[in-house]
């Protein structure tokens, strides 16, 4: 970390940030310029030093942080990419994998029904909500156990591996005691006793970046999962808010090669929240693997135009299996496979 | 609602969205244009209706929501502007509420000093966070309930009314053992079962913006809240996130004279989240009185350069104290006191 | 475009409005709810109709248009996607055009050997600024005449055509006598003069998006020109602002296929403007083309490290070469060729 | 400024680096950390140095800027706040000056009109748009030089000083006939040969700041101008584009007090755009005094119901005269008068 002093500030102000840093253990690199005293803050631990202890001391201007402030999701924390197993399948490996399902369970028949169409067009892993975050209280909040249920069937009768949103810390045994993966929703990027509480467990956690959530607070949200010893965590780009009204979100599309660069963990991509309509949801999903994404969420419903939420977003069995066609053949373009 | 069809949508798909309007009990009202046909619903509780359940259907471009979809937050619920009261004083009256205290309670100490200094300066409720949602787990994570033990024993001393944060609906009822006001913040303006939760309790509700909330979303964490049984809430604005990084936060000044527009909920400002530096707390304050505020949040410290959190956009006591002394101009200057 | 009017609105108040929309020519079809007023205003050049007009009438709501508010740059206008002609190439065609070369002609020397690469790596365009749009009055401004001079001899030398900025009305003449496309920069994308002025003149225009301009306003823009009777107009996606800090700017991957489903008119990629790293152009220009670009604008150096603008986004030869091989593989993935 | 190297570059990456440093007259400070090397530079004029030309050297993560990258709009280069006369009045001064007007001149009366209504209400300059940049080619696109003859007359009559847009600067001269003060539209605050014209003019300039634009490239704007010899430029705030739809634009408060620590220049505040309905335009007036602001520009209109454009944020005559009054009380209560 840097701290940059005022224009103006007093030999007693450099003196007292020298001696702050110093108290914390690490060493100091002191540049005078003709306009500006620049101190270097030297030590290997750079993540674990807050900005504001020195932003608030007398004289300084700015503080510039020269590492990043997470470990765990670094990069540098391992070399190789981290690959997640779950239930015979692998989430970071060279295959790309496609989890695909409904927004919300609705009926059992209605998951069975996707379930089976999933796994014939190719899909790995079966999504769907059993308890749904919903921006009106008035709109439906999802089926809660029952969906689960419903989920553990149809992985049952697929094989698929199952992935769900858990919404808050007092439903995580009751989701865990049937999911594959915890999903972490866009709302709850910055929930921290809930990235706490999915931290302790030893599922994989899928989780989404935020509504308006930059990379590091995707990165930061993973961390306070990875350092309560999960180390099994995907991260999910899923469009960003912006003044752009065109589409529901703007799919970060650069955010794939940047967490690829950033951290060792997957990268998933759900072209569904991030662009809102069904008919961008291919493009996007191609764009996706083109830039490297390790995954991809995808929306289906066996009648979209019924759908209980999302169904604008989603596609049909039939789209979905001539679109697994398109990326397969993306896919073997980058030299992967689905 | 209306309900905008596609420029060739087929007579079959424009009986298919009247069919599905009437099932659901509303009436119809069909305009067709030379381009376009425009499906009008009618009826009282416009914001029951999803626009979801007719964006789906096959032929349908988009759908306009003309009514608000929240009901009891809004304005046209109650005629006049409520005001909660809360152990003796009013919020949302004639008379502007500061709420001052540190963002962190650090100690005893700290916290009575603290209080006594806002009761001094004129400060009618007494802030202090025990339960910190931190961007890093690495940082001070608060004191939890030792810090909700000294905010008491401070409200003992001083008379003042206290108010903190809850981060999980666990927490609500230690939490709900000591403060007055139970604050949400701007992380869990989505966190729908906390929402939820708090609004099954009988304790006023401090209601923050989401980092990048709209105004509506706002309205909807409400709407959550107050459908759930308890009406005393207030929102608050605290700065949106934008592109501009000249400060922590864009302070969206225009949502003062907006929610008062479309809400009888008191208003509040929190020009410290709003700007991020101490020295730009004071002119948005003022700004936010004269805009139409009905309270102010504002971070007060024994000395801010040696905050645990928040400490750039803490004031001293002294400033503090030179700050009502401005702000009290500023009320009556718009027809109000402090 | 559809009249929402205020709850309360009276029957003078909706009268006026009925009269207002007649005295324009238009024919109106009212629509009483049980709480609102909508007055719905048909007629086929709904275009033309300013929602100013009818917004600020007493007791009016809002307005919602329901048609596109341009007219040649819409889809409807003409059924097949246009193609642009430009010296012996087409833009906009299934061969994927690639234009590349450096962000500034710095001299002759640089920029003929740049050509001399494109060509090699099987580019089709020369890109090459000469006058340059820069933040700071104290950075370099380009060469001028000159450059466009040294743009012209490299196409002697490898016949590739040409494309340069025109930064104002009064260069087009100049730029004119030189280019092959006139290309209008981000921070021009509102510049109604010079927009108007290259409308008049018979040279194809390469339109960029806006730093923060929607994707309407873009199909604006190319509405002044198209207006102006130039029907050759390209535009260009080249990343958005956002709150993001991880990239210079966030490319909006899905502007590319709802600009192919609103506009018959070529869309391009420019991921080097998108992104601002050259790590990351590779992925977002494989993005592009995946997603159903028309053309990429690559930025190319001999010597990035010694380029005198946006060096950090240039690709050097080697590297440019080998994206071109990465590139055909995908357009071919998506069945088209470069 | 400091060059951050990357984690492992060599010795021959900081050689290249420190080489490059002193090539260009400056010196350098090394610091060695345990993960890093940072070169800082030293100089006086750090605002000439491009971030760029180290940005792009093998080895280099990020470079830092420590001092502003504008020398004559910077605070540092006059201690004392501009005040700009502009016939016999003042703006920087203790007086807030408020300019009012309609946004378009429709017609003789109507700008007569409206002067005789500014004059009377106390507002001190006239303003009114004759070259109009609109979004859509099909608007009205302003009376152009007759527009500025009928406030010529008006100036006349009342004595008032007149403000007006020039949108191309090859309208500066014709424009520059009749205006006393050069207004330069949001859209052309980055429109660079428009700046470096007016620039060359000896008349006080109004720059907008774009729309969404940041406040270091509305002073970068201002160093356009100035470093052009002119120096009587007024930096106005006129809200941002955020992805906030329940007003216009996002008014941002926080830029008054910001701008005002960064530049000597005076500050004006337009609530009209920043709001974009005459209801908010008197809170955020007010907001904007209690902020600081030296001068405000409000639109007036003698029926907004029938304005050419903007009638919908437009104040009657008798809501500018009620809102001089409260503003008159505000400035009052900060010190100043109106």
């Amino acid at each position: 970390m840097i701290v940059v002093m005022k224009q103006h500030s007093s030999a007693e102000q450099v003196e007292a940030v020298v001696k702050r840093v110093e108290e914390l253990g690490y060493k100091v690199h002191l540049s005078r310029g003709e306009a500006r005293t620049i101190i270097g803050i030297i030590g290997a631990d750079d993540y674990l030093i807050q900005q504001d202890t020195f932003e608030v001391l007398d004289g300084v201007e700015k503080t510039v942080r020269i590492m990043q402030p997470y470990k765990y999701a670094s990069r540098d924390f391992t070399q190789s990419s981290t690959s997640i197993p779950v239930n015979g399948i692998s989430v970071g490996g060279e295959k790309i994998v496609v989890m695909a399902g409904p927004c919300s369970v609705e009926s059992r028949e209605q998951i069975l029904e996707t379930a089976h169409a999933v796994k014939e067009a190719g899909g790995s892993v079966l999504r769907g909500g059993a308890f749904k975050p919903r921006s009106s209280p008035y709109s439906f909040q999802g089926l809660g156990e029952d969906g689960l249920k419903f989920l553990a069937e149809a992985r049952e009768q697929t094989g698929l591996p199952i992935i769900t949103e858990v919404m808050s810390s007092e439903d995580i045994e009751l989701v865990g005691d049937y999911t594959d993966i915890f999903q972490i929703g866009a709302r709850n990027n910055q929930n921290y006793p809930l990235l706490k509480a999915v931290g302790k467990t030893s599922k994989p956690v899928f989780l989404k970046r935020g509504i308006s959530g930059t990379i590091q607070e995707l990165l930061m949200g993973a961390e306070y999962i990875l350092s309560n010893g999960n180390m099994q965590v995907m991260v999910c780009e899923r469009g960003i808010r912006t003044y752009e009204t065109a589409t529901r979100n703007t799919f970060d599309i650069n955010a794939i090669p940047v967490l690829k660069q950033l951290t060792h963990l997957p990268v998933v991509a759900d072209p569904a929240h991030g662009t809102g309509q069904w008919e961008f949801v291919g493009p996007i999903a191609k764009a996706s693997v083109a830039a490297g994404a390790d995954a991809l969420m995808i929306e289906v419903h066996p009648n979209p135009s019924k759908a209980w939420s999302d169904g604008a977003q989603s596609l049909t069995f039939k789209r979905f299996g001539a679109l697994m066609d398109e990326l397969r053949t993306i896919a073997s373009a980058v030299g992967r496979q689905i």
